[in-house]
């Protein structure tokens, strides 16, 4: 028996090839789960095969800098040259319809979040150690040396800002940091700020 | 890999008649625990069979006294001309070897718990409705009608206590409450204010 029916805003993070998108990958497989994405508005080209509302929502940059300046962002970053975000309305939603909304993002964005939704959990997904991590940014193998060292530089800088988060989650199985997750999520709604108007309720006799 | 080493402080609570024993039972049997009890200290004679620094640490009344003033105790209460506590020295050092702490307290004991332990982890254990409590207070059966009645008006009394704790637990399977609990423990390790230090450690690479 669930005392809060909200979904949980669940930002998950982490330094810069730390395995953010694996983690997330098995999280929307645990058993019991009840995750959604949140599809990201872009002002990029919508390329082949892409579909709108879908993969994204494709709007003009006018679009996207009007919706900025109302404040309709739950996060956005420009990336060469275009705009990316996570609109606040469609994430609004989902998580009154009662559905965890996963946020897979970097720590910039993630910070973004923070200040706009205050019960939005922060989860900051870490290697056991920085060798584990710059090993991986090595092996895949299709970055040249000067990329990789700007990556572990950017790593290095992402790291520190741990402090600034909810929960700091070690990747050193990919099953074990979804299951750490999973615990977490469950935590999080049974803690008394979410469920006690509900449990009020239940005990006064509603 | 666990970043936090020390122990929890797991407190657990609840209006009486909740079932609070058998939820403490079913963590003690859960795999990968690694739960302790802690000893209390009674005023109270030693019963045959007892064994001293087992079933209780048995002093004396003025030893007991003096303990209180020397603020050695997390919680103690006066039942029935005895006095009941928990010594906070016995408690640290099962927190230091790594072991959670489960204490089974009734709710005045829990919030003197609260003032003196700023990182213990409050639970409230609830029934899923008020009458579920009703009939178990009920169906033991061996009071009589106006014990019931009195316990019954505690409970309501302890019920409105809730927003006092961290967590809310509706037990109304025990494996269910037990499991939710035992999600509440893994969070709070994964907590920053809790991992931050030993992770830091990690990153600058000790």
């Amino acid at each position: 028996m669930k005392l809060n029916e909200r979904g949980l805003l669940v930002v998950l993070s982490g330094p810069s090839g730390v395995g953010k998108g694996t983690v997330r990958k098995a999280l929307f497989q645990m058993p019991e789960q009840n995750f959604t994405y949140s599809v990201s508005m872009t002002t990029r080209n919508k390329r082949p095969g892409e579909i709108d509302g879908v993969d994204y929502y494709f709007v003009t940059k006018e679009e996207f800098q009007k919706r900025i300046k109302e404040n309709k962002f739950l996060e956005h970053a420009e990336f060469v040259g275009n705009y990316y975000g996570t609109p606040l309305d469609k994430v609004e939603e989902r998580l009154q319809e009662g559905k965890e909304v996963i946020l897979e993002i970097e720590v910039e964005g993630a910070l973004q979040v923070r200040d706009k939704v205050k019960d939005a959990v922060l989860i900051f997904l870490v290697p056991p150690c920085k060798e584990a991590l710059y090993n991986r940014l090595k092996s895949r193998g299709t970055e040249s040396p000067e990329v990789i060292e700007e990556r572990i530089k950017k790593a290095n800088r992402e790291f520190k800002l741990a402090y600034k988060y909810d929960y700091i989650v070690v990747n050193d199985e990919v099953v074990n940091a979804a299951d750490r997750i999973m615990a977490i999520i469950r935590a999080e709604h049974a803690k008394t700020e979410r469920s006690i108007h509900k449990y009020m309720k239940l005990i006064e006799g509603e």
